[in-house]
């Protein structure tokens, strides 16, 4: 191959093309002012859909999705972004109600952009300086909030590998062999969990080799809360069975019912029983910013290991979650090291302590801690703390306007800001005892929400759940919203379920 | 908790504050005007540092990292935003070799500046129409590429963790029951990896319980390439200690040496023992996009199970990383399936099967596809090739003019883009036989390294291998590049090395 700039046919052309910067940044501002309008003052925008709704035969036609040899023109590629704005759902929008993340801070937004184009890994502080220095900081904050002045913890892609990380540190401490010779140099273990708790659970356990059988489920009361009675009685069943418990989740906040496990009992029982406490707090851990709610969490600092979702209460932003430690020993350090010497030289000019690279699963790891500093820079502790009783406000104002109409029946009283609810439609009013009126109401749901997305007013999320039907479960974080959008809220589910 | 609108002192407005949305909008205008100017106009100007590089004490003076209880304004936050941008290394500096990223690709930040304003996860096509149509386009492509008309796949969180989802895919599919019952049920498995993999095998196996005792490392030859017949003593080694062959991992470019593993041969000796083969393609699988240079990789189309990561070569930013299966059998979804009803209801309006959240590890999984699919919808299929064959082709130019000057010294001819080597200094010319001569020459590396950084002129990555003392391996991404920056690089290293 020459060296020089070759033909047209073929060949490979070598010098740079100065075209392509200017062209590019033009296609990027443009789309940047796109992203603007279609999805920020429109998906913030009250009188515009949270979901312009297709089927997926529909938008496979509209989205052209077909991926060609030639490239297409910058006024088809800004139409492309056009369509994949006007398509998707807005989760900025004040009526998404469907998840345990919603609206839009503007300041962890910038801070996702500068990630985005910044466009670095977060495993050294050669190739990530500030976001080294700024994970450590935000990782102290953080765990200093649980009640920890030592420690350690990683940003993970999510709660689940959070979770996954805490279970395997658990086992590798416990059993350090483990990391060399696998479980067979082991006794089955054991892990405890509450039947309400999050299906990561079930998928950390599949996938580090314990199995899904070697998971207690341990018994929750009304509420969805674990009872401690039970986690003791399983220990014991476990134990007959020559399993070794090693792993206690418990749940603050779980996933539908919003239910906070009694933490300091299930300390109590897990440092008598020598097992390591882990809390999975991806969605109720933000409840420790709020001086009045922050007792939910009481005994957080005796667990051994705590997962936590910023991305969720926090508005920071899919993804970031962190794993906290409380053990300062560099256990994170020791479990996940493969002393990749091309990535993690020690010889090198600085510190290479801080090279955060073999503390990880992961290799390349996407910096997520920018957008909750900047965001914090912003509003501060105090603003975060405001954010949380502002939705466990809204969330009260919902139950007691709730209480005020025949046609909502709340599945139990929360402490968090989950609201489970049915809405029993004018057809089912006063026949709780008729046979089938449980399958009935299975129904309503499905049907109203089908309802709303088409006319996209908005969107919240239904579950069934261990004996119960089809439900609402109505989740406020956003502190954009009113009580005006609770009123409205209430109001759309009996118009959309008024001939139901 | 009264429903009304309160006092101040410590009480909770329950109104909106319209002022947040246009200040936050009017924030994240301002501050994408620092991104144009800040990281992307200078951070491609030749004119300007890949790094303003400080030592962390100096760092974290610089930044105030703090948090605390009060926000700040408008101007302070800015001026973070701006001191991000300035501190941190431009990836996308045309001078920026020292990993396997590097430049920009307006189309791909698009999509990625895109997926992060949505914020929405990709695991239902309820949240996420338009993404989960478009990572099924990609795959489908993708898959194509590596010559399947059917097989599975899925984004996920960089290549790490896609070669682990092969590894625990694998295990599956040879012992199902090891999902619920752990490793307790299988007998010992064993791991075949050459040495100059991936550390994530290790992590991998480590992670998955397997123990990285139980991977049996298979020898290169000097270009870095498995030797097959050492894969076949190794699994007979493995065999005679009882541990049964599972999974082997080829690479199919290796992190430092850019080596490809042999497939073909590799694939003889997994078809005849009945062994998962697993490809780590991360690097290298971006050939399948050149007509020049495809052979690389032939008999990729044999294994069971590819990991490919278009944010190397292809510049999509990170993170994005699949890993294909072969065989349409839903074993993806098997293999991870937890059965979340809360998230995964099937009496949806829409065709559940749609919804990828159970085929996952993770519960929220970021969207992936789109920054991949706009740039291949702006380049087309044929634009990826000429990125390819224009990489190889400045590699070849950059190694003949090495070759030319008696300062540089390859490690080995390679057959990819990277180009490893050392720089031989004045003082160490013609010393090859002295008893010190690999001890000073292992220092060398490191000081130029110090110095180009502290001077900000580039970036390339250096690092000791098997016996080799310190070299460096200069990668080619970015299509911006010419043979100018190659001519750079070689006289920037001399400039830095003279006095060595």
């Amino acid at each position: 191959m020459s060296s020089s700039t070759e033909g047209m046919n073929g060949h490979v052309h070598l010098e740079e093309c100065n075209m392509y910067e200017s062209d590019g940044k033009l296609f990027l501002s443009e789309a940047f002012d796109v992203i603007m309008k279609e999805i920020l003052h429109k998906g913030t925008d009250l009188k515009e859909k949270v979901c312009e709704w297709k089927d997926p035969d529909q938008l496979r036609a509209l989205m052209d999705l077909d991926l060609r040899e030639h490239g297409e023109s910058h006024e088809q590629l800004l139409q492309r972004v056009r369509d994949v704005a006007r398509y998707s759902v807005k989760t900025c929008h004040p009526r998404f109600f469907n998840q345990l993340f919603a609206g839009v801070d503007y300041h962890a937004l910038t801070g996702r952009l500068i990630t985005e184009t910044l466009n670095t890994s977060q495993y050294t502080y050669e190739v990530a300086p500030v976001f080294v220095l700024m994970e450590e900081e935000v990782l102290r904050q953080l765990r200093s909030l649980v009640g920890w002045s030592e420690g350690d913890g990683i940003f993970c892609p999510g709660g689940s590998m959070s979770n996954m990380y805490a279970m395997n540190v658990a086992r590798y401490s416990a059993f350090p062999q483990v990391k060399t010779q696998g479980l067979w140099a082991t006794p089955r273990l054991a892990i405890f969990t509450s039947q309400q708790s999050h299906y990561s659970m079930k998928k950390g356990a599949a996938f580090l080799g314990i199995g899904t059988d070697n998971i207690f489920i341990v018994q929750v009361d009304e509420s969805g809360s674990m009872i401690p009675e039970d986690l003791e009685a399983k220990i014991v069943q476990a134990k007959s069975q020559d399993a070794v418990p090693f792993f206690i989740n418990a749940t603050a906040g779980t996933t539908v019912q919003g239910a906070f496990d009694p933490l300091n009992r299930i300390a109590d029982i897990s440092e008598r029983n020598g097992i390591w406490m882990h809390i999975d707090a991806a969605w109720g851990g933000s409840v420790l910013f709020s001086k009045k709610h922050k007792h939910l969490v009481a005994g957080i600092e005796r667990a051994n290991s705590v997962t936590w979702n910023p991305h969720k209460m926090l508005l920071a932003g899919l993804q970031c979650s962190v794993v906290l430690f409380r053990e300062d020993t560099d256990l994170l350090m020791h479990c996940y090291s493969a002393k990749a010497t091309y990535l993690f030289q020690q010889d090198k000019f600085y510190d290479t302590s801080l090279d955060t690279g073999d503390k990880s699963i992961q290799c390349g790891r996407k910096v997520d801690c920018l957008k909750l500093w900047l965001m914090w820079k912003a509003i501060g502790t105090h603003g975060f703390s405001e954010r949380v009783d502002k939705a466990f406000a809204l969330a009260r104002y919902l139950v007691e306007e709730m209480e005020k109409r025949d046609n909502f029946k709340l599945v139990c009283k929360g402490h968090f800001v989950n609201v489970c609810f049915w809405y029993i439609p004018p057809s089912l009013r006063g026949k709780e005892n008729s046979p089938d009126y449980q399958e009935r109401l299975s129904k309503v749901a499905p049907v109203i929400k089908e309802r709303m997305i088409k006319h996209g007013t908005m969107m919240v999320g239904y579950q069934p759940m261990d004996g119960y039907v089809n439900f609402f479960r109505m989740v406020v974080v956003s502190p954009q919203l009113t009580t005006t959008d609770m009123d409205f809220f209430l109001n759309e589910i009996e118009k959309l379920g008024k001939d139901l």
